[in-house]
């Protein structure tokens, strides 16, 4: 109970930046006396600090803001992409102090070799965290497919041609829990939280769109898993049934409209060897209102809009928020999706028709890294006791 | 608190049938003593009575087992159809004590008009239920459109033309608390509650087709309501985005290829002033071996497939129900069903690909209906205080 306490309190400040002790004990609904208890021993293990009229002078005085600390534990996100690995360090408070980005070459993504890959550059981000006087308290990796639900083992990822792998026993120990899920669960989680305006009252759909299109539903702030761990798979949702074969063995998918590679080559632009550089190119052409790009990416939309008014049929979610790379062609992608959604979706409100609001994500494609590193301090501020007695965390001196 | 343990009591009693008082304490984690204290309440009250060992000896003897009452209060279940108005009386077992059809002429679905023959049918079944000694703790309407969440406002309902039409001022007061909902939820309630091996752990989508066709996604044992209440409108899913115009406005939805005036029509059966009432004969002809109505149940299953596949992508059941008439037709509709999902989704489990299970529902064309009234009934015993000391209760004498 008094870790569950020691908890809340970190979250309370996680989500407002900073509160008095009086703000603290109003959130969360126990007496002042109590939550002095509970901030003086997060103060003394490192995890708090404060500032303020209170800061210099006699702890605890009512004016003193609590603040979460920026040494100490953090929370490690990565990104696994078909041509990059990313990785960062997050402190409690939000923030990215230090990061690695690794492209990667083409062709080449035996698990062994590219979780190696994934290993030293997790190390150098330990070593750099450290110099900020930062260690890890957990681990989350996003990860462009299926993953099991509650396990480290990705199902299936056919952009990188896995099947079954776990990723716990090719990982670094020492680096706290590890967490790994869709990059899209993790995007939609970004969006979530750093964004929550944007989200609405949390219930959307957010589409997150590398090489494949995933997307995330998330219902009353949670991501909604699936029985298997498998849902959102928003590419495959059938649009034209007798349309182009998709690698996945059907035909007419959503991704072979608007899957990156469908949209380069409608738009003229070979899918070339790098794959994932080319959506700016793309709306660079757009702005410059090049014809057969304007086309290419308008049709992408309408498929994107067919596809997204059965889910909000389905859903009837409060929002439809675009990430990932499609985000970047939101002036031009945007307009066929909500036409699409005006005409095929029922949503009636008052007797007059409104159709459900789409927005492009503010966050950009760095959403699946930063709701992977923040998943991971969120883990982090739910375990205090871990906190508190860890290396590197001076605590209970 | 004590409001809180006595209702678990009851719900326990309605989930296992018959349990001993050792065996409810077990279930619902409190001491033999408490629960002795909470059961002789309510067998004061008359909601239990006790049967087995211990009935004609001392009261509470351990081998004793504990079932509910079937007299006393009850649940009013009631369906709105476009052809017909049904109403039931279900006892605190879940048995169905009394119930009334009411066939409705062709056309005329004026709210007023339609809701007044609704209230002199819960007037008869009251009278009926009171010669069981039954007496109505709650009544839930099943509606066959979108009712905003949380309220008793059908918002629309396109096959009896309302819009906005609240049915509280219009139904009998004294009946106890009034609920309202889509018939498709109800009817997955219904599978939930009454067939739950059928319904797997809880996360499905049961499709529930009369005249449209609806659905309901239950996650985790709980029916997704979406943003404004109006999720599982798999009807209007699009299936060709090209194809036929939909009544609602826009074009080759599910219902324009699987709805029952398609189906009709495709099968050479004209949709006749009866709707409602020819599934059974296109399944007669089925059986028959007739060419036409097979080819027109096969092209239906096909469409269903299709829309399916997209449900299945987004939100990875455990299972697929297809419920309402088209249970009916499950021998011919499924393997065209199965046919699609094999090919159009992603799901894989330990590196084979195996399809999510579809299964006909086993209750048939009563679920919305039973799910209805037992709904009543659940949230009756939500509320021990009020059965208690409510009018017939003969409680607390």
């Amino acid at each position: 109970m008094r870790q569950h306490n020691l908890s809340r309190v970190l979250h309370a400040l996680a989500d407002e930046g900073a509160l008095s002790r009086a703000e603290v004990a109003g959130r969360i609904g126990l007496t002042r006396a109590a939550v002095s208890t509970l901030v003086d021993e997060l103060l003394r293990g490192g995890l708090l600090s404060e500032r303020g009229p209170g800061r210099s002078g006699s702890v605890g005085r009512p004016g003193s803001q609590l603040v979460l600390a920026d040494q100490g534990p953090c929370g490690f996100g990565a990104e696994i992409g078909v041509d990059h690995l990313t990785v960062c360090a997050m402190d409690l408070r939000g923030a990215v102090r230090a990061r690695i980005d690794h492209r990667m070459g083409p062709g080449g993504h035996e698990p062994g070799a590219v979780l190696a890959e994934l290993t030293g550059l997790l190390e150098r981000l330990a070593a750099e965290a450290a110099t900020h006087r930062l260690w890890p308290a957990g681990l989350a990796v996003a990860v462009p497919g299926l993953v099991a639900r509650g396990t480290a083992t990705v199902t299936r990822a056919p952009n990188l041609g896995w099947r079954e792998v776990d990723l716990a026993p090719l990982l670094p120990s020492g680096q706290g829990p590890l967490t790994v899920d869709n990059e899209a669960n993790f995007g939609a989680l970004a969006e979530l939280w750093e964004e929550r305006g944007a989200a609405g009252n949390g219930s959307f759909v957010h589409v997150s769109a590398r090489i494949g299109i995933g997307a995330a539903i998330v219902v009353d702030g949670a991501v909604l898993r699936g029985a298997h761990g498998f849902a959102g798979e928003l590419g495959h949702v059938p649009v034209r049934p007798g349309g182009p074969p998709c690698p996945c063995g059907a035909r007419g998918c959503l991704e072979t409209y608007a899957g990156e590679a469908a949209l380069l080559r409608a738009a003229g632009l070979a899918p070339g060897t790098e794959p994932g550089g080319r959506t700016g190119e793309l709306a660079e052409r757009c702005a410059a209102r090049d014809a057969v790009a304007l086309r290419a990416v308008r049709q992408a939309g309408s498929a994107l809009g067919i596809a997204l008014s059965g889910a909000v049929n389905l859903l009837d979610p409060h929002q439809v928020v675009i990430g990932g790379s499609l985000a970047e062609l939101s002036p031009w992608l945007l307009p066929p999706v909500r036409r699409e959604l005006a005409r095929r979706t029922m949503l009636t409100a008052g007797g007059r028709t409104t159709a459900t609001p789409v927005t492009g994500s503010l966050i950009g494609p760095a959403g699946p890294l930063l709701g992977a590193a923040r998943s991971a301090v969120r883990g982090a501020l739910d375990t205090p006791a871990r906190l508190l007695t860890a290396p590197g965390g001076g605590a209970m001196l």
